[in-house]
């Protein structure tokens, strides 16, 4: 192990980082080593066009990977803006093979200092922050997200979540003394011990990746399980293979250059007929599932999975409560742009906006719900009628089924009598004529429609309720909450004792809530270090992006004691 | 909610020792707020005879508490000592009613300052320390531990694995800051944000107690779910029911005299005949279960649990390895001591004892493998033909099922021809000439027997195995770890590469080791604050006492985030 013997350039190396990304989530201010701008201004002229060249490098050819077991190739990635194969296989390999190697690769990471394997997690952050040019093309080609989002959410965004949680992963162990004196007297004895505190990974850890934003959630998994001594398996969407590739690659070849077993980090690839999940979640040496994706699978697992840790983070019903507002446009802007970004197809997208039948108050006087709902669906306008606005905000549908649920709403609307606001249409997309868009359906509804508008409906499809008073809203925006759950929940209210009274409603029912914010900044925008994703306390997952709990079960402790003596001590 | 305002108080009474205690678990050194010897010089002459007036004066009472849904009275608890019944009956409740009450209760408790609760908790240590003389008899009558072990391992060592608890609760919680501000640029815009950050309970706490030491894992299950906000459901064994009655009434009198309700703490009893667990269990309002008992029962629900936190202590099987030693008597009167204490009933028993059977070096020489298990069958008896001593370590077996466990070993042991080096005899209590007490079984058995040895025999029985080296004694000890659990293991070895060479599978293997002690010191005392408990890598318990993975997870944090504006900053 090791031979190189970097190791103290190498936590040298990540010090600073370290203490900063501790300090920064201690205090919750904002704080990144990255820039989350693609600008040439800060990345020099070079990196874009390599970065692309690299993606395009990997198209039609088998991506290497020196993975155990491998029994056959396989990829069926498709570009939602190009609606074209990107015809990249990756090995398909034997659970069996991949688990054995796994595990035999944990024995010198469970051994080395836990401050040197938080080291080679920042190593590969830096690594993959090297590579997000690369990153940024092969996240838009599987998920479709806009180059500047890919770039930044799937980029800098992500690998702070990831170096978030090895900074609570370094509290955690940073916690555990590894030795101790013990000096006691029984009775007319003095008894004196030493004691030794070794830190033992748990098991292998299964992070299985969901298809629209599949770093976001694996960094800080991936890097959770390794800094605590603990062997990864990436388990991709089988539409969403590259960006995981990317990491596991990085990955392998960092822990490769440093003395240890690439196979502390292996792909667990899948195609869509031969779902492989299941086979290393039943497999008893895995012992850490994190999961990402439909709350249908999620679900599922935490009503089956026991004797394992089971982290989830799924999706729920995000919604919006109109009660008052200072400024009219900017409040609905802020709304509509959060529905736009990534044609909603985000963990934090709103899909229902409340507001009280009467309508609402603003700073220039009454305004009915009609025009509410119209400036929403005026601001969504002004996104979607100009292609490139919409094509930096909206990206692409990742997806047929994104699609048909757009579809679906429309039908049932009409079925129901409900007046659709705003039809979805496809935008035309400067750069991928072929890109698979569309812009938001916006429906009008009243609570007789709860059905309707509280299914969770993955895709550019928003519901403005007419509820009874804002009162009624937030009462329904936070039963939706609890019942359905949610990631992000949204108020517009300039009534501080209305504010006051819910937001500890919103707390009780685990709801992450937003309040009042226009302007720049994406109400949707989750900082790492600074935002809590998930609270664990709603049907939306049970795990939060990050705090303690994220990692203090993610390792054990054993110990051992004996008398201290002249020849031992 | 706490119209008295003492709250500021009860803080700053218990702020010293909270500070204590923290950098007792940071450290891990030996400290204690207690003094654990029942010594009239620590406690002053009049305690002893009031504590046990005040056990005498529960007898053949109803336990009066004043619980929701009160719908009977029940009570079969017999003493060890006696063997008569103790005649107390405690009330029996509708389930409903006390989750209902429970979950009521919730709301000022979750909104009281982390402090003020983990005040509050240390106030209710102090005043069970305060009754533990009291407690000391209702220990011993229910559970059969000698009075001074009653009074110290269930009284301040007890009260210590709680306030441990709670010192890991202060720092879980302290580790979220309550607010933050942010400040960005998003383009050219400047974002300033206040955020909050609320500690969300998880919900109600079930705490399932053990019928031989219930106090022990009680407390720090009981301070970790109130210190975190929870309200908590105490279901005490049905047999060993006052030791928690007493804790239950403590805890309501001190959160009612300080203004918050007194069902945040509730006693749950039931009958052998109509267990009631399940439907506490079941609740979906019911989000945590601290178990300590059978490992049957463990199992039953480490496999079924799901969307609950689950912390489970049941019990494995302990073994000693004697590879070498330096002074064969001190080193074999350790094994005696460990064997005698409480008649095997503790988690930490020993019941097997690995050595070679060539025998083994020691100071004076090679001595065989005969001659060491009767060193150990000579130590034992030194313990069991003095009735005073015998009274003060073995105390009496709780029930008669672990009668049966040595008579079932004596018969096994028969049958296979397997030699019976020590038989198990009932020993004359100076006290209670009624008292069930037997000292333990002690049988030779070689590898082949190892289906008999290797299940759980939770009572006083001992098994000498030959090994055929040390290091199959130690490969042997370590895969009965693995294969069935363990919470203490113990090793005896003058060699040092042995030692070296094997800590690390001990680790492995989820086993905490006790190399090379002897001397005042029981070798299976766990400090509190000092020893972890349970590694939760093996079949005995996925729990540790304490670490932060005990207390991280009993609360969430939900956020609000709001742009900073004068008005509202």
């Amino acid at each position: 192990m090791n031979e190189q013997q970097p190791s103290i350039d190498i936590v040298a190396k990540h010090q600073t980082t370290l203490d900063h990304a501790i300090q920064a989530v201690k205090t919750r201010k904002s704080w990144s080593p990255f820039k989350d701008s693609p600008s040439t201004k800060i990345h020099g002229p070079e990196k874009p066009g390599l970065g692309k060249a690299a993606f395009e490098a990997h198209l039609h050819q088998p991506f290497s990977l020196d993975l155990p077991g491998i029994k056959g190739w396989a990829g069926e990635e498709v570009s939602p803006f190009t609606q074209q194969k990107l015809g990249i296989t990756y090995p398909l390999c034997d659970p069996h093979a991949t688990i054995t190697a796994a595990k035999s690769s944990m024995t010198d990471w469970a051994k080395a200092a836990p401050n040197l394997r938080v080291s080679l997690c920042l190593e590969i952050a830096e690594r993959m922050y090297d590579r997000n040019f690369e990153m940024a093309h092969s996240v838009m080609h599987v998920a479709g997200q806009s180059y500047t989002q890919a770039f930044s959410g799937s980029g800098p965004n992500a690998l702070d979540r990831g170096i978030e949680a090895l900074a609570y992963a370094a509290i955690a162990m940073d916690n555990v003394t590894p030795s101790a004196q013990y000096h006691r007297m029984f009775g007319r004895e003095e008894v004196n011990l030493e004691k030794t505190y070794t830190l033992v990974p748990r098991g292998i850890g299964l992070v299985i990746c969901c298809a629209s934003f599949p770093t976001w959630n694996a960094y800080p998994a991936m890097f959770a399980s390794l800094a605590t001594g603990n062997p990864v398996v990436v388990k991709p969407h089988p539409i969403a293979i590259l960006p995981m590739a990317l990491v596991v690659e990085t990955c392998r070849a960092t822990l490769a250059e440093f003395g240890f077993d690439p196979n502390l980090v292996t792909l667990a690839t899948d195609t869509l007929a031969e779902p492989i999940a299941q086979q290393y979640i039943d497999h008893p040496d895995v012992q850490i599932i994190d999961f990402t994706g439909s709350p249908r699978f999620g679900n599922y697992l935490e009503s089956t999975v026991t004797r394992k840790l089971l982290y989830t983070e799924t999706a729920g019903v995000n919604s919006v409560v109109v009660e008052s507002v200072d400024n009219l446009a900017e409040s609905m802007r802020a709304i509509a742009r959060a529905t736009c970004l990534f044609s909603a197809q985000m963990c934090t997208s709103p899909q229902v906006v409340y507001v009280p039948k009467e309508g609402i108050k603003t700073a220039q006087g009454h305004v009915s719900f009609e025009q509410v709902a119209q400036t929403i669906v005026s601001e969504i306008d002004v996104i979607a009628q100009d292609p490139k606005l919409a094509a930096g905000i909206m990206g692409a549908v990742q997806g047929q089924v994104s699609l048909d649920v757009v579809e679906a709403a429309a039908a049932m609307a009409d079925e129901q009598g409900l007046s659709i606001l705003r039809h979805a249409k496809p935008y035309n997309h400067p750069d991928f004529p072929n890109a698979r868009t569309r812009t938001p359906i916006v429906i009008s509804a009243t609570s007789e429609h709860k059905q309707m508008y509280s299914e969770e409906r993955f895709g550019p499809v928003l519901f403005i309720v007419a509820a009874n008073s804002g009162n009624d809203a937030a009462q329904e925006a936070t039963e939706l909450a609890r019942t359905r759950g949610t990631i992000s929940c949204y108020m517009y209210s300039t009534d501080e004792d209305y504010i006051d009274h819910w937001v500890d409603v919103y707390a009780q029912v685990g709801a992450n809530l937003t309040i009042n914010l226009t302007g720049a900044m994406w109400i949707n925008f989750a900082a790492a270090y600074s935002d809590f994703h998930v609270t664990g306390l709603n049907p939306a997952g049970n795990a939060c992006l990050a705090d303690l709990s994220f990692v203090a079960s993610r390792f054990r402790i054993a110990q051992r004691r004996r008398p201290i003596t002249e020849g031992a001590a």
